[in-house]
């Protein structure tokens, strides 16, 4: 280490205390790997500020010494984000000791929380007071809301509640100055300025450090039911979304895309779980409806809505859960699809969204791409249908083996990146840009947009040292 | 004229031709004064471009030439926002010709549009398609969307489905460099990079041209309808609010607080419109419910609801609209506050926001310092009350001018935006901050804050010409 660096280091210790400044291999190991173990980088140090204060102490550091920041929370996201690059000159800046539920304001259907906090603490803090925080996701036991915040994340409940960004009110930021900008005010209306809280929510850690946050409650639903519909297509899909969209309304709280080949996936993988249908069906959609009045309205409401699919042939059958083991066996298959794909062998994933009236045409327009360039591959489709979000990943064709097909992601994601760009669609719906699609970024952003992109950066963060080589 | 200036229009006129661009006194008028006939600016000329082209063409003219442009929409806005300083160097950009409904797509729930389309054209276009385009205020026969969006407009089915801000999926927008972003995405979930989307929303027109966007559109609710209860106080109806969003959840799309003094003001200017109680209560809430299923479950829920609160004493009467004629009765007297209150005479408003429950806590303190300062008083307070947006506004006592009373606005304004400060609210819910509030702003936002609007307005208007001495 240079005399630098380590002067650099004595300071973090000054402030944070020595136990928090990690320096060993065996120590920084957990925080330099991604969360799907496909790259690992270096850093100087872990730090591990315990307050505000802290933080902004230490970014003032790294400003004085140049030192690259990598914010990160739970470390699971997706998109290498939260990890640093391989040149070791960064510190990760973990925010898991900030995990406190600062106040929970069920009248104003707010709760302040630290950016450490872990989503389901949250979920759960606001259930003592009556309230939901709807964010859901399969991480949701060991991600941040820091992280969610960051990366905008997405989940389950979008279709009704929004994603991240709609459940947040008011955020607390060390900007790369090392200053506290105290954001955190808890209205529903403010038009006072530019909005700075959008800005940093899905920044990914480049624009300062989100250290806190306000987030939107909602009154708890006094009862959810679930149901799965088979139906021959995508496009029936679309039709079912309509219908139980203009039947149920708000009560519409999940609509879950899966093919196939993913209860397939899941059924060869995990054949404890029990298949609710006997014989097979094209395409199946995981429906959930909330009520604010009672079981017996939400399951009157669901029985009309599913009794007018099969009535007009939007769907082919349906199983209503009449209890919550059933819900819940209903919601493990969703579930369980990324962890059978796990189990399969790495694939080649891409999160994407498109207009949701052009989600079944993609699907119909890209198998065909797909084949034709990668013959025999299987296509492992399921999703956030209701908000045009699909999981779209491509597993090696039968006899060639999952690394092998590893050295075409670029040739795949081209043929699936250009066909949803044709559609008008994302390339990343609710993981972010991160590293990891950083150069992909650059072929579907406007030179007007980049440039933009870039303006703000350069000026709330003119040094650089904000999670470098993330976004941009 | 300078030659320079001459040149300057002589440009404009090859871009838009000569009919459009408006240089004669009588011509500008209409452009230069503010909705509430408060202040008249000046301007070199107002453009009327037809197409964002143009749009593009016209501000590389204004930069060239350093003039200052102030977009203008349907010139509703209440903070000076739209219409050009006194110093007649700058051009008013009329975005009105750019009025066309774009594009509705039905399966998506979205529709695309021209800045210059009127809202309430907008709304009128999705019901064609059986949608809903949820944004509802006062000015919709003659606001645009594009002023809706600059200035983050509210209104009254915020408590359901958010603001101008919420409602919108992307945007087309003229930078201050005459280039043109294509941002129209019509995507539920998309995080791929910086969300310039909603750092142009609200920023009222001061980082470039809001030319066009991609709204999002709702199921037309079966039904609707409309309640007004009688509560002995704002703790009450905090109560009531709590109780109705327990019972309705996101059926609850209407919660209007109204004083006795509010309905008294319209009994008085208004005496052809019925008063629904014989005898006064001290405050009134508007309820509007909308069902997705059908009336008689919209009724049967309010009833069930109104009833638990009259047996709780959170409400001491109600009625419950049973017609189209007896609902719109009721939102008349809503509508017709501020009505009332122009024919009363000039007063001193203020349109503030507070976490909802500290709303009623303000309304007991605040009061009581006005009184104070100035004896005899009259407060007007109405409004939002579930977004904890309050419209309150003070009159003057018996025997004191209006005019008189103006004189004392900055008084009357610091004892009521410190007690808005005291209690975490904000000076502008939903008008924005235009010229009027600009000099306030800087009494309630940190330094830190103003630094990093101040940074991110440098880095995309370099030349500051985009609506100057607006919110900064």
């Amino acid at each position: 280490m240079t005399a630098t660096g380590s002067a650099f280091l004595d300071q973090c210790r000054a402030i944070v205390g020595a136990d928090h400044v990690l320096e060993l291999d065996a120590d920084k190991a957990s925080f330099l790997t991604d969360q799907r173990a496909r790259y690992t980088g270096r850093a100087l140090a872990v730090l591990r500020p315990a307050t505000t204060e802290q933080v902004a102490a230490l970014v003032r550091a790294c400003a004085q010494y140049r030192v690259p920041i990598v914010p990160q929370g739970g470390n699971t996201g997706l998109v290498l984000g939260s990890v640093p690059d391989t040149g070791g000159a960064a510190v990760v800046l973990s925010l898991a000791r900030m995990n406190a539920v600062r106040q929970v304001d069920a009248v104003n259907r707010t709760m302040t929380v630290d950016a450490g906090c872990i989503l389901q603490q949250a979920q759960e803090a606001a259930a003592a007071q009556g309230c939901l925080f709807p964010l859901s996701l399969a991480a949701e036991g060991s991600c941040t809301i820091g992280g969610n915040l960051a990366t905008n994340a997405g989940g389950t409940a979008v279709l009704r509640y929004g994603n991240t960004r709609d459940l947040c009110l008011g955020l607390e930021v060390v900007t790369p100055q090392g200053e506290i900008w105290n954001g955190l005010r808890g209205l529903r209306k403010d038009n006072t300025g530019y909005d700075l809280r959008d800005l940093f929510i899905g920044a990914e850690g480049t624009l300062g450090v989100i250290t806190g946050a306000v987030l939107k409650l909602y009154p708890q639903p006094k009862a959810a039911i679930t149901a799965l519909a088979a139906l021959p297509s995508p496009v029936h899909a679309l039709r079912l979304l309509g219908l139980m969209q203009d039947f149920c309304g708000a009560s519409l709280t999940g609509f879950e895309l899966m093919s196939q080949y993913c209860l397939e996936l899941v059924a060869r993988e995990f054949p404890q779980l029990q298949q609710p249908f006997t014989t097979p069906h094209a395409q199946y959609v995981l429906l959930e409806l909330s009520s604010s009045e009672s079981e017996e309205h939400a399951v009157g409401l669901l029985e009309r809505a599913i009794g007018a699919a099969l009535i007009s042939g939007v769907i082919d059958d349906a199983v209503v859960a009449t209890s919550i083991a059933q819900s819940t066996g209903l919601w493990q298959l969703r579930e369980h699809i990324p962890l059978a794909q796990a189990r399969a062998g790495k694939n080649i994933k891409h999160d994407i969204s498109l207009p949701v009236s052009r989600s079944a045409d993609f699907i119909a327009a890209t198998g065909p791409k797909l084949e034709a360039a990668f013959p025999g591959c299987q296509l492992v489709c399921f999703g956030h249908l209701g908000d045009g979000n699909l999981h779209y990943n491509v597993a090696p064709p039968m006899g060639v083996s999952n690394e092998e097909f590893l050295l075409r992601q670029d040739a795949v994601n081209r043929v699936v990146y250009d066909s949803v760009e044709s559609f008008g669609g994302s390339i990343s719906a609710e993981h972010g840009i991160g590293a990891l699609k950083r150069d992909e970024l650059v072929h579907h952003k406007s030179a007007v947009e980049l440039n933009m992109m870039r303006a703000i950066k350069a000026a709330l963060d003119p040094l650089g040292i904000m999670n470098p080589g993330k976004i941009l």
